[in-house]
């Protein structure tokens, strides 16, 4: 048999962060996982269990079940300042469906989409299997979002994805950035994607949500890292209506609906007590200053994250790789896109006691 | 702000099923519903309780949990006679997903696939998603594929979907049948993507899965229907391995991996005792047996289904209409392609009493 896929598959690659996993060798310390070390809270738990055992196992709505896109209308109110409807929100298969649904009712071929390089691999990967044409903005010395050379490439695009705190540098971008950026991209009218699965964990600072600043703009979050619950593949999108009628055909025919589980799950995340977010939140902070207080010992010279869970650092390619061989996981900048090979991203989602143990094998590494 | 959405998704239509579903009068009778009524088995249940209570709850591998890819590979190699191995199989959140990365993985722009019509209305949809052409494929009196019509069709399409037994029309396709597609696709380098979700659903006749007869398949199954998993979103699909290499991309970034928790259900139902499907398919030949019994003394005329739990009956638009009217939801033949308008589905997923009610108020309807 010979088949030809098509040029925008075939060209995808399977994700470097994923190779780098398989590769590793057995024992070895992971800091390049991109997910909670925690376990979802319990009573998110208990409210997943009764409503496997009351029966609410059958399709939902392909938007969501009401009393989640409600709790979640209110949360934008009472969380972001935000007012959206609950017929705005469409509850997806984590933020990686919202992404995906965006990018494929938004791009007509050859369309560009600019996401930040570095930046978090799938975005350029989705834009491209919808037909579009990712193009990296480039970042500041700080990693944030360049904001005068983001404008420049802004014309005749049609999305700019804002992913505040940002995967894989940790940077939380300021609210005179947000809000440049949306409001130089409504005038150009190129839509804002706006990807906030990091949003409570920010250490010192504080979030802002780009749709505060215009209209043309499409929110996206997930249970996933908020609640440690990304196995459960748990997120929504929240846009304009007409954005709304054109996404939710292609997750009507591409999902039906997200894991009615995971949605009863997700209401008693939002509606329930928040003190576990606040926990974790502390215990990244802890960890990340652990983390980047070692790595600065060893002569690393990088700004100190303050949001997500990841350390960026300026290194080397060989020595990245001695660290991955000395038995610590770190994911290499060049998975990132174009713009940072001499990085890896270090993952503090990982105990105080299994950072201590990295940090003495990185060390030895760079003996 | 004046956007312009692609043009492959604008014609997209939001399903006439949904339509429906939203336009039923309070109190309505549902013969409307693809899902089966069943709750899901309760072993099924203490498997995913279990699951969440461990805190399975994190990312799984991208392709599925290797001891469900495992168990599938043994459900493939006893109940369909087919040998794939654990790596040809990718788990997905549902059929669903499974049938949409398949037309991403596989189509280029103006790729011809070929469908039943009527047929299940994701199949033209998802192709249409993915730049493809959907083309109908005709039915015979008896609602089977038209081979010789098919055989026709075939030069230079792309893909070839089967979906035996069929929505909405119940059929089973026959050996000869299938082997004749499937040999002859395969000279013409067609792909066959096989529907097979409805496979235990078969009263009388027995199930033959189209890769049994060629290489170039994709069979596609989940556990929907055959444990009433409807909300759980588990489906897979299995292919010859460079399918499985193009569409493993897909998946990674549109949807990371189907729900942990429900991952470990279907280990449950695959490994675990069958006895509840084989109850569920005694009841469901009941319910058929009823429902067709009672329409041939009302003077429909039909062929009566031999799977799944739908009976596609002719029926004028003005009398489906009358019927919605009169409080059953039916969902006319217009919602399944071009070829059957003057049809209308019949859904026997609903308790007895309920079929009795509502052919009470079909006799009305028609009086």
């Amino acid at each position: 048999m010979t088949r030809t896929f098509p040029e925008r598959i075939r060209k995808i690659e399977i994700s470097g962060i994923r190779k780098i996993f398989e590769s590793a060798g057995p024992g070895s310390i992971n800091l390049g996982l991109g997910q909670p070390d925690f376990d979802t809270p319990q009573h998110i738990k208990e409210a997943a269990i009764a409503a496997i055992q009351e029966g609410k196992t059958g399709y939902t709505t392909n938007n969501g079940i009401p009393e989640l896109r409600e709790a979640i209308s209110r949360k934008f109110k009472t969380e972001n300042d935000l007012t959206y409807s609950p017929d705005q929100i469409i509850i997806t298969a984590g933020a990686s469906e919202a992404l995906h649904i965006v990018m494929q009712a938004m791009l007509s071929e050859g369309d560009r989409v600019l996401c930040a390089d570095p930046g978090f691999v799938s975005y350029a990967a989705l834009a491209e299997m919808a037909g579009g044409r990712a193009v990296g903005v480039p970042l500041d010395n700080n990693l944030r979002i360049d904001v005068e050379r983001a404008k420049a490439l802004m014309d005749g695009a049609t999305i700019f994805v804002l992913n505040s705190p940002g995967n894989p540098t940790g940077a939380v971008e300021s609210k005179e950035s947000i809000r440049a950026i949306v409001e130089y991209a409504a005038d150009a009218h190129v839509t804002v994607v706006s990807d906030e699965v990091y949003e409570h964990f920010i250490y010192g600072k504080r979030h802002w949500s780009a749709a505060q600043f215009g209209d043309d703009v499409i929110t996206i979050n997930a249970t996933s890292k908020t609640y440690a619950m990304t196995g459960w593949r748990l997120g929504y999108l929240a846009a304009p209506a007409e954005i709304v009628s054109q996404c939710i055909k292609v997750h009507q025919y591409c999902q039906a609906c997200a894991t009615s589980i995971s949605q009863y799950a997700a209401v008693a995340a939002y509606t329930g007590p928040q003190g576990e977010v606040a926990k974790m939140r502390d215990e990244y902070r802890a960890r990340r200053d652990l983390l980047c207080a070692a790595l600065k010992k060893l002569g690393f010279a990088f700004p100190v994250p303050e949001g997500a869970f990841y350390a960026f650092v300026p290194m080397k390619p060989a020595l990245a790789e001695r660290i991955i061989a000395s038995g610590v996981v770190i994911v290499p900048g060049a998975a990132f896109g174009r713009n940072a090979p001499e990085y890896a991203r270090l993952s503090y989602a990982t105990s105080r006691e299994n950072l201590n143990r990295a940090l003495e094998k990185i060390a030895r590494a760079m003996e």
